[in-house]
């Protein structure tokens, strides 16, 4: 419990905060364009144990980040409950869209975490370099609804006409694909501590799209759900939630989600975090990705400002989303220093 | 000040709420899709007063509406501006991207009035059809933001990485096309109400990306510096600000903004914004609009959830955003008979 991250998750102001970022291993980087070079698909590098973790430490060995972040993707959930899930250059990923549930009912999460096993041994691997050091290693996966809209859209979308149709007018049918996506996921964060994560992100990336009593059936409580399982398994193991985009619905989940913290977006505003959110639980956020890509003043002044927002209370310094591919290695190093007191 | 539109706009509760849709003239109605296929392409619709002003009064007609809202587009003022503006089917605008500020700089507001005569047309000839009536006539603009960002961009995009790059790294340049459209879109208001526009709507679609600081700076300041120029020239006709996708940020708008009344986007929950929103102005929204398009007991829910929450103080019913191409039009007339009470 000496890592400055699980010190702060655990409700400790920590000076100076510890960093971690969303993507912090990713197509910005040289290292991980050389490893994801050497490999014929995003999956399979998820699914090689030796390459996951090789690009798990990069941001660690390059910036002495706070976290590791296990490198893998959330619809390696989908893929295990027997999808068929593609990730096409510039385009996103590629699913079979769900048109029948039937077929889904007969998994078994037991399975789900059978099928993840390369997932788990690449956190051990990790686990094994992190030995002794500071830096914490953070598991992770999707939330119900942000999977299940993948899962029913067959990609991403812009207005998840598809996903919302089915939970509108099947919402008995669309609740079961989100009970079996609460069971699998709940199983296979229970497997990633067991194989060496000191803690967890629940990622709810298309929160933002729902009416509050949507919200709440759809996301909220799924999300609860899981972390009540989580939790009967392994207590203290802390849990970070992001429901990007929820607005104002920050504060039902900072109070009923159970999460140990919450990650914020970009747009969440630092004084209202401060009172109605820190005031609950730990946070962490929220540089705009665009403005790390920027650098300069733009991220300097930006920086500042969330630092004396949240700087006095726990807090973990991230980004409100993932590092884009165009952001410059010298502006990561640039805020690393900066966060630090440098 | 009869019309139940105006009158719920000045502050004071109607029974039953009066109601009119974001999009409530287009793709989802035969009516449109009619007179859509005798142009040749959107813009030559949005500048032909004859077509325009039918296209407006077709949902007056068909579901007596409280509002007509002028058929037009945010993006006749690049325009007017001088860039070139397309529609392409199913891809949305295309502009020419702005790279250079140096042509803008040179352009008059008053060239852009005389250059979007025929929208005041449009104006002019609903105007006499509603005369006598109890349906208000609503004009409109995108917020400086929004439009900025089409131009940058040169269409919709899916992080404004261009437009952010600009506000980010070049603040004084990017500060300066804000101006510019302040000016353009103030003068365009103004316009409007003096060829018959009795409420105006601010559309700032794009507004939930920024971090606090910059929503004020480059969506709050500019919006509330039009909403001056309108009230110095015409101070009884109220304006709706809907900055779509700002959470927590709402409340500065509603404070701030010098809005007679907020537009509400689908996730607004709903007893925070009757505590927080309507406390200060008159709120408008929020359905899903896939809520609409659904139909049957989702939607039907979920509008006595809304009218519950706001209908005994001045509120005026909408959809969190515009009417979906797919909506079934015998949807919207039970939306209609449900919130006047059938």
């Amino acid at each position: 419990m000496d890592k400055p991250l699980l010190r702060a998750l655990a409700g400790r102001p920590v000076t100076p905060a510890p960093i971690w970022l969303m993507r912090q291993a990713g197509r910005y980087s040289p290292e991980y364009r050389k490893v994801r070079a050497r490999t014929v698909d995003f999956m399979t590098l998820c699914f090689t144990p030796e390459l996951a973790a090789e690009i798990t430490l990069q941001p660690v060995r390059r910036y002495a980040m706070d976290a590791a972040i296990l490198f893998s993707d959330i619809l390696t959930v989908p893929h295990a409950l027997g999808r068929e899930v593609r990730f096409e250059e510039g385009r996103g990923p590629r699913l079979e869209p769900l048109r029948n549930l039937k077929d889904l009912s007969r998994v078994d999460p037991s399975a789900v975490v059978a099928r993840l096993g390369p997932v788990y041994e690449t956190l051990q691997r990790v686990k094994a370099e992190l030995a002794g050091g500071p830096t914490a290693l953070i598991g992770f996966a999707g939330a119900p609804w942000t999977v299940a809209s993948y899962m029913i859209e067959g990609g991403s979308s812009r207005d998840f006409a598809a996903a919302k149709a089915l939970a509108y007018g099947s919402p008995v049918e669309f609740q079961s694909l989100i009970d079996i996506l609460v069971e699998a996921t709940a199983a296979h964060l229970i497997a990633q501590v067991e194989a060496g994560a000191e803690a967890l992100q629940i990622f709810d990336s298309w929160a933002g799209v729902w009416p509050e009593a949507d919200s709440r059936r759809w996301c909220l409580l799924p999300t609860a759900a899981i972390i009540r399982r989580v939790k009967a398994a392994h207590p203290l193991v802390p849990v970070i939630l992001f429901p990007r985009g929820v607005g104002a619905m920050y504060e039902a989940f900072a109070r009923e989600s159970g999460a140990d913290a919450l990650s914020l977006d970009t747009t969440v505003p630092l004084a209202w975090a401060r009172a109605h959110l820190q005031a609950h639980v730990p946070v962490q956020g929220n540089l705009d990705p665009l403005a790390l890509l920027a650098g300069g003043e733009a991220m300097e002044t930006r920086v500042r400002a969330i630092l004396d927002a949240f700087g006095d209370a726990p807090f973990v310094f991230n980004l409100g989303h993932g590092v884009v591919p165009a952001t410059p290695l010298e502006h990561v190093a640039r805020l690393v220093a900066l966060v630090r007191g440098a």
